[in-house]
């Protein structure tokens, strides 16, 4: 197909698609003539790739550059691919040089330790939730273990479903997607259901009617 | 006490202080003199809720004013306190009037109606949802309600979790402060959590080491 059909396809103008291929997100088309270029389904779906990692994951193409990187390198195992799409997706929260930060990020430390899970030092999570330890101490409600215990129970089984669901037979590519789609928007649907059903449990314990 | 030990106990500027005594958040200190007035326990427990409305919630001074009201109001029952809360929250995303977006709404409403849940049909979190279900449907990823099963399962542990939680011991004011931490804070605890219990379900099905 040409330039012009891929824009329609992709939903992206001829400027866009341009500005991924001087960037080195998207290969050039097949050259065809001196003005023509002839791309394929692959060119379509790395686009829709492109397009969720920046709408979906806010990427900056520095990002999505290195993503695409480990997309094309089969070398990179589907752990690691995970891993830097994860990563690269933040939040990334500024870690503070003070007691209160350190003691939190101790306490998430030995929770994954204590928990048995296999993450890297460096995963941005583990600063996200010495973040949310930080915060509940300040406000009164300091974190314990037992606290965490049904959050953990709830994130265990809905990560377990969502890794269950990765297939072999999909594309990395589409694979990425997906991870990427269950990391950030089935977040948002989990934090929906979770405010919906804290209505309705408070309506079976407080409501009137 | 006097203001400054306010202060001092709160952590608020004298200035934040009389700030929300002039727009009615704080009711003012008992005189004692043309120039000091005298404040108690219940002044430092409503400044540490505004406090923590203002930082967690990130809400404007009008929601505040009118949680306070729910919580001085011994006629709103604890069960409409939670929703004036939870309202005020948001997230507020817009709805636009598109066929995608009514489509999504009416899914959110059909699934909601199928779950026996009693949820208003003004509650914000039916607009996020259906917000999500958009971005979902548009990047090929559509929803269906066994897509979702896991996700209804872990919102509904945790809710049911968090009003087991709470008392009648507590005052309102606590009482709706525990309420907002769960429903902000612990929220970000579940997705840090769940982005751990990726990485490790993750390194168990597709890690080399």
């Amino acid at each position: 197909m040409q330039i012009s059909e891929l824009s329609d396809r992709s939903g992206l103008t001829v400027q866009t698609i341009k500005f991924y291929i001087r960037e080195g997100l998207l290969p050039k088309g097949s050259a065809v003539s001196a003005t023509r270029s002839e791309y394929d389904r692959r060119h379509l779906e790395r686009l829709r790739l492109i397009s969720a990692l920046r709408e979906v994951g806010d990427l900056p193409v520095a990002a999505i550059q290195q993503i695409i990187a480990a997309i094309d390198d089969d070398g990179v195992s589907l752990h690691e691919l995970f891993g830097t799409t994860q990563y690269a997706i933040g939040p990334h929260v500024a870690a503070p040089h003070d007691p209160h930060w350190r003691a939190a990020r101790e306490d998430v430390d030995a929770l994954i330790r204590e928990l048995g899970w296999s993450v890297t030092p460096r995963a941005p999570a583990r600063d996200l939730l010495a973040h949310t330890f930080v915060a509940l101490r300040r406000l009164g409600f300091p974190i314990t273990l037992t606290d965490l215990r049904p959050y953990v129970r709830a994130a265990t089984e809905v990560a377990e479903h969502e890794m269950a669901r990765v297939t072999d037979e999909a594309s990395r590519a589409r694979t990425v997607q997906s991870l990427l789609v269950s990391t950030v928007l089935y977040e948002q649907v989990l934090t929906a259901l979770h405010r919906l059903a804290q209505e309705d449990a408070s309506a079976r314990r407080f409501g009137t009617g």
